[in-house]
């Protein structure tokens, strides 16, 4: 980390205390290590069945890149037949391709660098939900974003112990033109918060901004060779992968940056309506996305992305929580393992407008199974409603209280000496309980974990107090953590390299909402 | 069946087709059957160790039976060491008088032979939540439980294709005196259900009262032969058993009526406040109680049971759907398959007083591990509010969704053709969405779980008719549901039967609210 040292060097040691002093008050772990083994909810033969059906897809039926002839040129070179935009896939070349030089894990380096997280294995990153145009508040209803409203994400994710990342897109700042927003998200992310971020991916240029303003940031050597932006694309199933998010795919992986390549996939409308067929096509998309990243950089970190949703079938509207979606997580996270690549998936889903009980029993159903399953990044792992249409504030508070739950669990059995506690049992007399035992004494402090927003007072207490639910009480909360936040340190003359560049590039040219 | 086929016989075939017909109405199927391996969170050497101390804790502590003298005879019988109330027994005693003659499966038998439950191996059972002296709901608030809210758990469960038991205290029916509550609430089970259903075990005598309601309804012979009672036994943690339990225990044994004997742990209170002492102290104290079900009758239906929860460090108070019990549930899980025993946990736990995201986290964060981890018989699957201290009509109609869910989840992922769905992808370019096309109109139907209480309309729609949270969707729905209830057939000689025998009962000793 030699440059990003020398580069906070330049304000001198205050700034570095000043840091110091504010891990020691957020004590957090930089991601999740899971120690529990992945549910698996096929065997090893239907696993290896799918990939087949992907080779088939791949081969027979074969993805399309629209209006990207440098990804037609690139697999052709590759031994793949190009017939118009259709690409079709010898059996097996994706994969060769992305097993051969996609890195396994990889570590993309924060601001701070206690906050580094590393991609793959048996880790966990959970950052907050991505793309909603509306936030929603208790005061204030449902409303368009604003970039008030994403700073105040970023903050209150920075201020979280149990969100490792600071996301990318939390809202859409609708206050700000389409074709500059990606400047102030992007300086949000690195201004109030010292946590791994995402850049831009919207456009392929907005992708080489967001990888040049991490550049002023971190310095340019450093860039090079380490991870510092990570990002989104999407896939447009079935089958389609479209040239702007390929661009943007291209301008990261060029830049040795990070890339997550997803198939976002409504069962029943993009995919048939089976679990075993979205898998099978979202291996498949996801293959060709991978293997193209490492076409255009070979050893260029990617994630295997997997988005799966069901659908009411008498709406067409998505739907969240239900079991389908997260018999399809399992599977692919499974496969993702078998794959070689660390896996993107999971967030706290749901269809619910408001923080109800809907809300938390469809988030809870999806994140379990990301839990369980074994995913290594969480986009969405707070705050998200409305099937990603809006950001809650409360929900967001209800979310992350749920990520500390998961750090605690994570952890497993402790069949330490302590935690088996056999000399507290030959120490009690039967039917005297264990309340004032020197072994609780030591233990209770840690022993569970403590719910902030929980409410589990009697009955008579909580209605003195104005019979709040669990929205109510988060309401108060998300207000605290703004009122009680503290920016990170920067380095004042890199702040102020951003933002004239910033100001410059904004000035270069006009606004529009395209 | 012949004895029940004589019974019914009585009235003629009418009430026979009546029941066809119903049956026809409410497609369901009898138990749940899980198709995945269940999650295992500690590997084959944990487990034996906290068997190892589950066994030095009855050799070394031992455990008191109060005031239950024929308990220190048996057990003083089978080789155990009594001093006084205390009973220690040598390594591996309880296990083998268990395993010795403990049935791994049995079956209750139902009023309406459709709905018999097979207890053990891959099935899952579910029962509505138990023992809370409050109800609420949206109109009414929090109130005193009454007969008529007892008689409406039983229709509404009655009506559920997802639970599968009448349960037993659905609420306790306050408005009847404590000694004769038995009395009506087997009635309610027997006349407004033909689930199974649990027996009075707050005396000897009411469990011995269910037993003779049952033997009217399914003839003596019958009920000698089949178990058509069941019964939940609670141990008084720690390490003691209680003589009006352990009386209520062997009237049951000795009908050859199931009972399952389960450890109620405040953990921190009434045991370490560690997971691997919580999970050791629970086996041992239900392995004493089951060897003592089987020293009073060898072969008698008995079931491990465990019910685990984590306390506040502050207030003393029980917390639901922390890590911790979640944890202690999949290792009991774990080790009641290795002792081969059927399994009793989970529940739709919550400390909330409503139906809000905390109410449903906190259920989901129990009823994930109670179906991953594979437990046979779910008390409380619906309906728990308050830490058990209310039973909530909307609570009940959120989580008997979830059960549909988990219906759908268990069956896992098909693999057939029609599940691989290669045709379809053969059959549809890239870009085309799989809307209009013949798989997913064949599979449409049947492709999604389909949740009656989630919202998945739009904003605007949700908004337009009235912006309802999840329980106030849930209100309309039990009402509408009891407003169409209708009961299942009866025959009419066996309902007079019963009613003065209950009339007769209740006329011989005065009420009291002892």
């Amino acid at each position: 980390m030699t440059d990003m040292t020398e580069r906070r060097g330049r304000t001198g040691g205050r700034a570095g205390r000043q840091a110091a002093r504010l891990s020691a008050q957020i004590e957090r772990e930089p991601f999740l290590t899971r120690t529990l083994k992945p549910v698996e909810v096929l065997s090893d033969e239907g696993l290896a069945l799918l990939e087949t059906n992907a080779d088939r897809i791949l081969e027979e039926v074969g993805i399309e890149f629209h209006d990207a002839p440098d990804a037609l040129e690139l697999f052709a070179g590759a031994g793949a037949s190009v017939d118009g935009q259709r690409v079709r896939f010898p059996k097996g070349l994706c994969r060769s391709l992305v097993q051969a030089t996609a890195p396994p894990e990889f570590t993309q380096v924060a601001r701070n660098r206690a906050n580094d997280v590393v991609f793959g294995g048996r880790r966990t990153i959970f950052a907050p939900a991505y793309g909603s145009p509306f936030v929603r508040d208790l005061d204030g209803g449902r409303r368009y974003g604003t970039i008030e409203d994403f700073r105040n994400f970023v903050k209150l994710t920075y201020a979280s112990p149990w969100l490792h990342h600071s996301g990318g897109t939390v809202c859409e700042p609708v206050d700000v033109p389409v074709n500059k927003r990606h400047y102030d998200m992007v300086h949000a992310h690195i201004r109030y918060s010292d946590k791994p971020f995402m850049g831009s991916v919207t456009r392929p240029e907005r992708a080489r901004d967001s990888v040049d303003m991490a550049r002023i940031v971190f310095g340019e050597d450093f860039v090079d060779e380490h991870t510092v932006v990570f990002s989104l694309v999407n896939a447009n199933s079935p089958l389609v992968w479209d040239a702007s998010m390929l661009g943007a795919a291209r301008a990261y992986a060029e830049a040795n940056q990070a890339v997550m390549m997803t198939p976002f996939v409504l069962a029943g409308a993009m995919s048939p309506a089976t679990v075993a067929a979205c898998c099978a096509q979202t291996l498949a998309e996801a293959l060709a996305g991978m293997a193209y990243v490492q076409l255009v950089r070979a050893g260029a970190p990617v994630v295997f992305g997997s988005f799966a949703s069901s659908m009411s079938m008498q709406s067409g509207a998505p739907t969240f929580g239900t079991p389908e979606p997260a018999l399809v997580l399992y599977v692919m996270a499974s496969l993702a393992r078998r794959l070689g690549v660390p896996f993107r998936s999971g967030g706290a889903f749901t269809a619910s407008k408001v923080a109800d009980a809907q809300a938390a029993y469809e988030s809870a159903n999806t994140m379990q199974p990301t839990l369980l399953g074994g995913v290594n990044f969480v986009l969405h792992a707070a705050g998200w409603l409305e099937g990603g249409l809006s950001m809650g504030y409360e929900k967001f508070v209800l979310d992350n209280d749920q990520l500390g739950m998961w750090h605690a669990f994570a952890r497993g059995v402790d069949m330490s000496e302590n935690g088996q506690a056999m000399d507290a049992f030959l120490t009690n007399e039967p039917g005297t309980h264990f309340l004032g035992h020197p072994h609780t004494l030591a233990n209770f402090e840690q022993a569970f974990y403590r719910s902030p927003t929980s409410d589990n007072s009697s009955f008579e207490q909580w209605e003195g107090e104005g019979a709040q639910d669990a929205a109510t009480r988060a309401n108060a909360m998300w207000k605290r953590t703004l009122a009680e936040y503290e920016a990170p340190p920067i380095d004042d003359a890199v702040e102020q390299e951003l933002r004239e560049w910033i100001e410059r590039k904004k000035a270069s040219f006009p606004d529009s909402n395209v």
